[in-house]
């Protein structure tokens, strides 16, 4: 790497680069002067920062991003193609015996399914599960501990590519969500090695976010669905800047994603995942449009059904862990359970016959989204060379039945599944349950009405292919209440000619679904209890009349101008804060500013060293010959303990604290390993010596900090007690905060979090419980509160008892580190 | 209506339902006790309750507003549609001359542009210009007086409608986002009489970008491009919310547009408005990629000397309208001229023989998207049935050098049409030059390769018409720097397979465009100056060092607890502030909250009542005469200047404010219509009466004023001195503030306004001047910022030194309200 050609590694990249540039404006002109080695120097340098500046560019990460999704989705794909031909092949291998054909055929799923169990509990229990509801969180604000290392990215790749490999109805667009992200955060932190810009947490949040857009545009080829679909699904606010991003890295990755089979041979040009051939000269009449939007409806219902049943079934089997302790908390059982119960109801040769159980779902969206009419009045014609279509042809049943019991094995099929303890989405399983429901009611439609719509004399069949189509968009709209799936729908099928069917069902399924349910990924927030801040709207707005006062924390701990060591150290080991409140005194409560716990913790250390070097003569004596003859191990030990990357690493890991890590006040204040280790040895010194360390030591605590080399943010966001809940919420969902101070004329009075906001909203809304409201669900909002802008006002009187209350001067609270809070 | 059927409906409808509903809930059994007349009364109640609810509903309004763009964009395309074929009609009728034909030609442009400018310019002047840029700094925060009355929508239609007749280059695209938002503000109004819901001003905003979507859906049928540009254009951040309405709204509206010609016979189905017949199996070959690209790139830069030539030629108008008064003052002139410079330079049997010049623009558009190659080297083919491809053919010139004119003469055509003072959108002119580039690259490419890309054995012929299509939608990006014009074209030509070297080509387009020069909205921003917040980035976030402290505005207006009615009449009169701060006293200066102008404006109203009715005994006894015989004359003049209808009104129009509007302070206060009379009248009774009533006004005007009744904003938007330039711009945007107070401890030491910010941003970016940062821009941002987190943070002693200087007690300030800021 170039950068490693300079002494200056150690410096910030960023601040050593602007210094080079601004050197060399100035010495510009004099460089001709300059000798050889320097002029080598000189050009090395400006190398350097031009691969910085390089490396810092957006459009880079975005690519690079887009590539690396790009290829985690091909490869994945032609392991799980792989894997489906390995399972057919066993199949039919085993075809001299019905018995033998079953075991293959259930053997193999189930083998898949416990690996891929067993390895994501193993590895990273974070795999499991779709994803979404996780990120959403997380790009809340609330970073999930594990949820984005590279353990986690490793175990949701390789159990998902099993899973798949088993044909479980499972999708895998929710982990790819997950792995987007998994993969923008991995892949800022690789590059902050070489650009300062990558240690800006906001801006690698936003990278973030791109991740889950690549992660969807990847999946299904569909750039612009996958970019809009991660913004709906991630963020109740976003930037329009993410917009691009999205885009960019989207666009290139299914660019590249559908570049590599091209180059692979397996396909002559870039085309659609699903290409269609639907007629384009009179996509569909207008007396189709009834039906489409009662589709619709329909799906909206059966998405709202959907995500009933799904809750259902995940409380019921979390009911059997709590009591059962044998069948469910060994997830290898549950899985295979399952599998074995689900791939016995798809054999072939069994009652997979009545629902086309060899197809694949890739398979049988493709037979879905054909442009043909299957049918005859119920009799499927014959497509000799086309297995997909014959697995729907049955002697004895017709395709209408086939239908129904493939729409309604799957729905709770697929249900169960995306409850395992394996990393699954539910996007696709529903995509392919909304495609046979269309399928279904486009045969029917095909079969009542065989001569299509009579126009002007042209007589244009029905494309039963299309109401699959719309069904598949509606139906999955459902269950995530998103609009973008319709985008989704068009890049898939590369027809844009059904756009305004599409978009009708969708939103009418929107509609429909919204009212009664929450999408599936707010469902599964609630059920995990996730801390993610529900949505407030307009209509509801004066629902919420209580204000910041109500609902603050009032024990805030805080330090003081005049705050000693010992008071810090107590404060830090106490609780896990990001940032603590600096005020004036305790007397007068006057905020002055935030401290970042690492500046603290960067205080203590630049003060233990302090007194090591300055004060060795005012030692006691033992001390120093303590001192002195563990200078070179207290000084290892010390750079392991208290260098800033260790600071860094558990400033993000809150939970990873001063506190839990063992370090005592003595091992970390002083930084003198040979205590713990005369403590430990029974055949240690007298105890005089060491009561007399202890004491210099309880004297040196009791001085008072100096605050001069401390970095303080003197803005820390303030609220005041009457800020409403509706205010409150907005700012912290606006700006993304997870604290903010209260403040009444400049004193300190409480600190809101975003659990004490969670609390007071959910509280607020005591009646229907906790309600997670989507954001279409102002569709249903009535008029009835004109009223709102009141609630934002109030009358003198109670404003000036407050303030006037406050005047006298405040007494002193006791020190807040006492108190139990641990999670600001 | 229903709810004029009850006595109640001076009541705020909310406040009403509301009680109604509890009212039935607590009686609800006691019912069928009441008498028929009440039940009645009850039941009316009951349907007046759903019919507000019914109304308040989002959904209802977003289907209306479609609706409405969408009738409206209809009936456009009939009217211009006939007044095009009337063109074509007068010339053919003037076949026998050719002078003659020339001036029927001109002579029909000329007059509809004459006719057009006047109209705009005589019923309101702000129907000129696209309405993008000011749609922007609406939605941004800062209304624009004027720009969403129902003149401005009259105007803007009528002569959008003769301006697009008489076809001049211009578009329909810009004008449609102003009337969309006109509409959905007219619609909100008029709703607000039905439903309280309607009263809430951040929600009619809301209501407004949808506007802007559903205008863009109805003008192209394209509701998913409609309602992403919108949100491109108009937003820098935006509430997931949004996205939903523009969806429907736009959804429906593109609905209804398509689905009129075909209730009007025009038309079989609903269509793509330029549905196009490219082949779909193969829709191109890799190797054309790199030629899209190429495109993408050269469209990038022609887009951004579109916008540079367009610069220029504003600023040339200008100047000569300075210098020049009567060529360039007079609207029609100006038009007039440049109408038919233009018309001549088209007229068919002239010039405009080398340019198509017959073809309207939608004409030229459906020849550039056609499917089929229009020439065999460089001569059209024989298209006998197609008048429109016929155009392109001359037996003088190959079709390369007709392209090539045709190109060059539109690309300063449209620069110049644009700048007139008229309605007029630069999207579609910009999309039929890029169509035109596209074609002739096209063309060139199907010259050069007569047999396509030979692909395993397959010949694919290259296509023209997709290169059209990929550069119509560069070209357009590179002008309004945004993606979804990829997303518009789409569901234009009604198809997606070139999804990805559209959205390739769009991409390199905006990337390069962005980096040279502002997109055509934010270059009319600057150049009118409008009060537009720019943009910052995380890439120059160091620039920006300046803290709040720096650039706030110290002379705040407020008032105090002891404020005398006196003191508040004089702000009111001396700014037009929409609301004021109230501090406990000049002296601690600490902010106890804010109060609206109209509140004010009613406690002087509740004290000159009380005057009046309770102190009559007081008064001199002059005056009781005289306020006795003007009791009607005074209670009327009252109603009619400080009921709170105008009062609100006033609000709403800060410089048509108290004193505009020439209230004087006796006049208002006392409401004495007889003292104004006298002071007119030379016969008026001896001076020592007037005296005396000047001399008891004087004294009751210096009476405390008593807060008790009024509504205090408790929690104004409060920042700190030390608040960066970054987080302010971030917090503002965010929010959407119009001010914010900076407070000290608790004092009020100053007011930051968006005037205040946009300065500071402007003012550190010296160097280049005013730069108005597009959101991709970021895509060239440098990684030389990695120390952006140290802007945030301070060193205590900074800190301490200003908070222990404003410890000692403040000096009482003089008057703030004698200094002559008026806009705060």
């Amino acid at each position: 790497m170039a950068v490693d050609g300079t002494d200056e590694n150690n410096l910030e990249k960023g601040i050593y680069t602007k210094d080079a540039s601004r050197l060399r404006k100035t010495f510009g002109r004099s460089l001709s002067d300059l000798s050889t080695s320097q002029k080598c120097g000189a050009w090395a340098s400006h190398f350097q920062r031009l691969f910085v500046s390089f490396i810092g560019a957006d459009w880079i990460f975005l690519m690079i991003l887009g590539f690396i999704m790009a290829v985690i989705s091909f490869v994945m794909d032609v392991f799980v193609d792989n894997f489906t031909e390995a399972h057919r092949w066993i199949y039919d291998l085993a075809d001299s015996h019905v018995l033998l054909q079953y075991l293959a055929w259930v053997a193999y799923s189930m083998f898949l399914m416990c690996f891929a169990a067993g390895f994501a509990n193993i590895v990273s229990i974070q795999a499991a599960g779709s994803g979404i509801p996780e990120m959403k969180t997380c790009l809340r604000g609330v970073m999930l501990q594990e949820y984005l290392t590279f353990k986690t990215l490793v175990s949701k790749v390789i159990s998902l590519i099993c899973v798949l490999g088993s044909e479980l109805p499972v999708g895998k667009e929710g982990p790819f969500v997950h792995i987007g992200s998994m993969c923008a955060a991995l892949l800022c932190k690789f590059m902050s090695l070489f650009s300062g810009i990558y240690k800006n947490e906001a801006r690698n949040k936003e990278m973030m976010t791109v991740g889950c857009a690549v992660g969807i545009g990847c999946c299904f080829a569909s750039p612009i669905g996958g970019a809009l679909f991660s913004l709906e699904v991630t963020s109740m606010f976003f930037v329009a800047r993410n917009y691009w991003r999205g885009f960019l890295s989207a666009t290139f990755g299914a660019f590249i994603f559908r570049l590599m089979p091209v180059w692979n041979r397996q396909e002559d040009t870039l085309m659609a995942l699903y290409a269609t051939k639907y007629r384009l000269d009179f996509p569909f009449d207008l007396q189709e449009l009834p039906v489409f939007a009662v589709m619709g409806i329909v799906c909206g219902f059966g998405g709202a059904f959907f995500v009933y049943l799904y809750g259902k079934i995940t409380l019921f089997v979390k009911k059997q862990k709590a009591t059962n302790s044998f069948l469910m908390k060994n997830c290898f059982l549950y899985s295979a359970l399952v599998s074995v119960l689900i791939s016995t109801l798809t054999f072939p040769l069994g009652f997979g016959q009545f629902m086309a159980g060899q197809l694949t779902q890739r398979e049988s969206l493709i037979s879905f989204f054909d442009h043909r009419t299957w049918s005859n009045h119920g009799i499927v014609a014959d497509f000799d060379n086309d297995d997909h279509l014959a697995a729907w042809k049955h002697p004895q049943a017709n395709v209408f039945v086939i239908l129904s019991i493939f729409v309604i094995m799957k729905f709770w099929m697929s249900a169960i599944s995306i409850t395992l303890p394996i990393p699954c989405g539910s996007f696709v399983p529903i995509f392919v349950i909304g495609a046979a429901f269309g399928r279904l009611v486009g045969e029917g439609l095909a079969t009542l009405f065989p001569d299509g719509f009579n126009m002007d004399g042209h007589v244009y069949h029905i494309t039963p292919g299309v109401y699959a189509v719309v069904g598949a968009a509606a139906l999955t709209a459902g269950v995530t209440h998103t609009i973008s799936t319709g985008v989704i729908m068009m890049e898939l099928t590369g027809q844009i000619n059904y756009a305004l069917p599409i978009l009708i069902s969708v939103i009418l399924s929107n509609m429909i679904s919204q009212s009664l349910q929450p999408s599936i990924y707010d469902k599964v927030i609630r059920i995990k209890k996730l801390p993610y801040l529900p949505m407030l709207s307009w209509g509801h707005r004066d629902k919420y009349n209580i204000h910041v006062g109500d609902f603050m924390k009032r024990e805030v701990r805080y330090i003081t101008l005049n705050s000693t060591y010992r008071d810090i150290f107590k404060i830090l080991r106490s609780g896990n804060l990001k940032t603590l409140p600096l005020v004036k005194s305790t007397e007068s409560m006057l905020l002055l500013g935030s401290v970042e716990r690492a500046q603290l913790l960067v205080l203590l250390k630049q003060r233990s060293q302090h007194l090591r070097k300055e004060n060795a003569p005012t030692m006691p004596i033992s001390y120093k010959v303590h001192f002195q003859t563990s200078t070179e191990e207290s000084a290892s030990t010390f750079a392991d303990s208290a260098s800033t990357e260790p600071l860094k690493s558990a400033l993000k890991k809150p939970s990873v604290g001063l506190y839990d890590s063992g370090l005592s006040l003595k091992k970390f204040f002083c930084s003198r390993p040979d205590i713990a280790a005369m403590e430990d040895n029974p055949d240690a010194e007298d105890d005089t010596i060491l009561q007399e360390i202890e004491e210099w030591e309880e004297q040196q605590l009791d001085e008072q900090v100096n605050f001069n080399n401390c970095k303080i943010d003197p803005a820390p966001f303030q609220l005041v007690e009457r800020t409403s809940l509706h205010k409150t919420h907005t700012i912290f969902s606006l700006l993304g905060l997870d604290h903010a101070y209260v403040t009444s004329i400049g004193r300190l009075i409480g600190v809101v979090s975003l659990r004490e906001l969670r609390k007071a909203i959910e509280g607020s809304m005591t009646v229907k419980g906790v309600k997670v409201r989507p954001p279409l669900a102002s569709f249903r909002d009535s008029g009835t509160s004109g009223t709102s802008s009141e609630s934002e006002a109030t009358e003198l009187h109670k404003l000036w008892d407050r303030h006037s209350g406050l005047s006298i001067p405040r007494e002193q609270q006791p020190n807040a580190s006492d108190s139990d809070d641990k999670s600001q």
